[in-house]
């Protein structure tokens, strides 16, 4: 049994870095397991568009099961991972149910992604989520399209006006975004759909502590952004640090002093900080980590000190590498191929190094911006870069044909098709509300 | 003023009466008020694949303000119609964040449907949710796709077997479809995307106190449909009255006495009654309502006494009318038009006369059963003349596009595209089981 048993990889996370690690050991004489917390793997660069009612969740997010189900040496294990106990190389495995079990490894490959960071106040987070799981997106398009509901039933002028301010916090490419389909959705989708407001007397404001946005695209490209966002209609902020946040808006400093925006939609994506899981890798193997909490890894990617752990994508911090899906799917696929090299007995992995195939961000319909190295664009020529590379990255042909179709609909027409509130969304929130105003 | 004033119509419900009821009211000299709970208009005959994660809620529940746009006379109000005075001529809204309003008639249209009925025993429903409402068809997702991973995680053979085991109560239509819809997930969908469990293991029991499924439909496509059923892997049991359901199963009473079926997921489909504001009308009029608490209206659709306020849809109790889509449309055209032509002063309107076009019901991929009066047919012709209708009456041609994409898709392939399990049902879920074990 101990000679033969085959070498067990565990992969927790199925994000880009987790899948691409798994498919690299498509062929690999070891047993994976793949571990995430949901049933599915999230295209987290259109993610927003689930939030503006564009696309459908099943557009963006497709079966974890259905991914590596022709991966015979593959398997997919639902639940969190809790606990890593590097000393005895094993994992501990939380279910939805609270059940928990132990799962062994000889290598492990942490690719759990990050969560979102409100730097040490997380009492904002009930009031402006972020955008990174399904449920984050459909919390905020519940939100958004709802305050227009309440803009509507609102009974004085200010009532109104505070309904249909929006705070987006974070001018890196998801606040962006955000904040340039809040603009389409008041002044294309919505007008003519209410009888009592005006859907284009919304005020979208997109703040950040830092000079420009999307600051780490090129500072042209950057002021391009910022030129289309006021076009449309945002009202763009820099220089403003938050120093507070509830209910009805959002304290920011500036130069000038500090001011108020009263919003009572908030929407937060402003930094990323790395998981419970990391914490508890760097606390347990003494791995240093970095301000955000990721964890400082070797060339190799892996752990100093546990080269059989790997960490990639978010939760790792190696050259001021971004938190994008290119550099997930590159960590990912390079330590699937150096676990299956060391299988075969062959020579250590060179280091890692990043390819970096650019930068893209849409800013509006028919407007995005491409930082591709020596080539910089912007416009209707960057939007259809932006459109060609997602839907090639996009999962299966299935999810091409459907997203296609949603954007010509979307982006030719006016409509949102996917703008359903739920019941229980509305009830969850009014609890909230009601919680915090202690009645 | 009071010479000159619009003739007010208050609509309460935006399903399928309430829609067409505003419609035939668009060049009437009148104010037109559509009040509904939710922000959408629900497709409700294709509710179910929402369940089954072959359609997403977008592309079966279109927004209402959307479909009313361009309907200058008419005013959309998001809430509840939580009362009725019908002496003083209003209703009483209750919106999402619990303010009241009353809105005032000249003419009022009850076309608030209907809600699921336990037959006096409510608490069944936390265990088996019907599937009346967008929320109701993620929760029957949730709870089908989890079932199968609950199973995978499941350590002994009969607690696998208690996930892999559905129970749908009521052989009507919806659960007709519903367990076809799960049969064709075990069978065709997800085997080979576990490890540990073989998802064709799957038991599925359709069950029903009367001695045939369908039984609105001819009884030789009731026989058709029910074959069909057994063919594809359904447990069909008739005159098998519940008697007892729970967190673990159902108790059903049948002629050799009462048995047990131990399902972790149970779907109910067995009855509706009128809802609350039927109730609070029936008591303010005096109006006679049948069994299941739907208003008996006179035939012209108005309450006895009342011809100002109109009943339709599942709201109205009618020669025995089934509760279906034809008869809401038939009956919102008829109310509408009768109010048109009552404010240009013309004659008193002729009896409402339901024209029956007929029953279809989609039982498995390819096959369904179509009761067209003299022709019935069943199988791949029937399925066809089901996919075409329903394609026709789908809301716009954006809807009538992406859901032919994705049948498309999910008639040749294997796949279901929408079945995202969200983070917030999960907790929801052991909440509440955890609340039931008393732990």
């Amino acid at each position: 049994m101990t000679e033969q048993a085959r070498h067990r990889v565990v992969i927790v996370g199925a994000g880009f870095g987790g899948l691409y690690a798994a498919r690299a050991l498509k062929r690999a004489p070891a047993d994976v397991t793949l571990i995430n917390g949901t049933n599915h793997h999230i295209f987290e660069p259109l993610i927003y568009q689930v939030a503006a009612g564009i696309l459908s969740p099943g557009e963006v997010a497709v079966s974890v099961r259905e991914v590596v189900r022709r991966q015979r040496n593959t398997e997919f294990v639902l639940g969190t991972v809790t606990d890593v106990d590097p000393s005895s190389r094993n994992v501990t495995v939380t279910a939805s149910d609270g059940t928990t079990r132990r799962i062994e490894y000889d290598t492990l490959v942490v690719a759990a992604g990050a969560t979102q960071s409100y730097f040490g106040h997380d009492e904002y987070a009930t009031y402006a989520p972020g955008l990174k799981t399904i449920d984050d997106a459909l919390e905020i398009r519940g939100r958004v399209f709802s305050a227009f509901e309440m803009a509507e039933l609102a009974t004085d002028r200010a009532e109104q006006q505070h309904w249909l301010t929006f705070a987006i916090v974070g001018a890196g490419p998801t606040g962006v975004e955000m904040a340039g389909q809040i603009a389409e959705i008041a002044h294309r989708t919505l007008p003519g759909q209410y009888r009592r407001i005006d859907p284009r007397q919304a005020h979208i404001v997109l703040l950040d502590a830092v000079d420009r946005v999307l600051p780490t695209f090129d500072p042209r490209l950057s002021a391009k952004a910022e030129r289309r966002l006021r076009k449309i209609g945002v009202d763009v902020r820099l220089g403003a640090r938050v120093v507070g946040l509830d209910e009805l808006g959002v304290k920011v400093e500036t130069v000038t002093g500090v001011e108020s925006v009263e919003a009572m939609t908030k929407i937060w994506s402003a930094g990323v900080s790395g998981t419970g899981l990391a914490a508890r890798l760097a606390e347990a193997t003494g791995a240093p980590t970095d301000r955000a909490g990721r964890i400082l890894v070797e060339p190799d990617l892996t752990v100093p000190g546990h080269p059989e752990i790997f960490v990639l994508g978010e939760a790792m911090s190696l050259d001021r590498l971004p938190g994008v899906a290119q550099v997930a799917i590159q960590g990912g696929r390079y330590a699937g191929r150096a676990i299956a090299r060391r299988l075969k007995g062959g020579r250590a992995s060179k280091p890692f190094s990043y390819f970096d195939k650019g930068n893209l961000a849409a800013v509006s319909r028919f407007f995005a911006i491409a930082d591709l190295g020596r080539i910089r664009l912007s416009g209707t020529v960057g939007w259809l870069i932006w459109l060609g590379v997602h839907v090639w990255y996009l999962y299966g042909l299935r999810n091409k044909a459907t997203v296609l179709l949603r954007w010509t609909i979307s982006f030719l027409g006016r409509t949102r098709s996917e703008a359903v509130v739920t019941t229980q969304q509305v009830t969850a929130r009014n609890a909230l509300r009601q919680r915090a105003s202690g009645t």
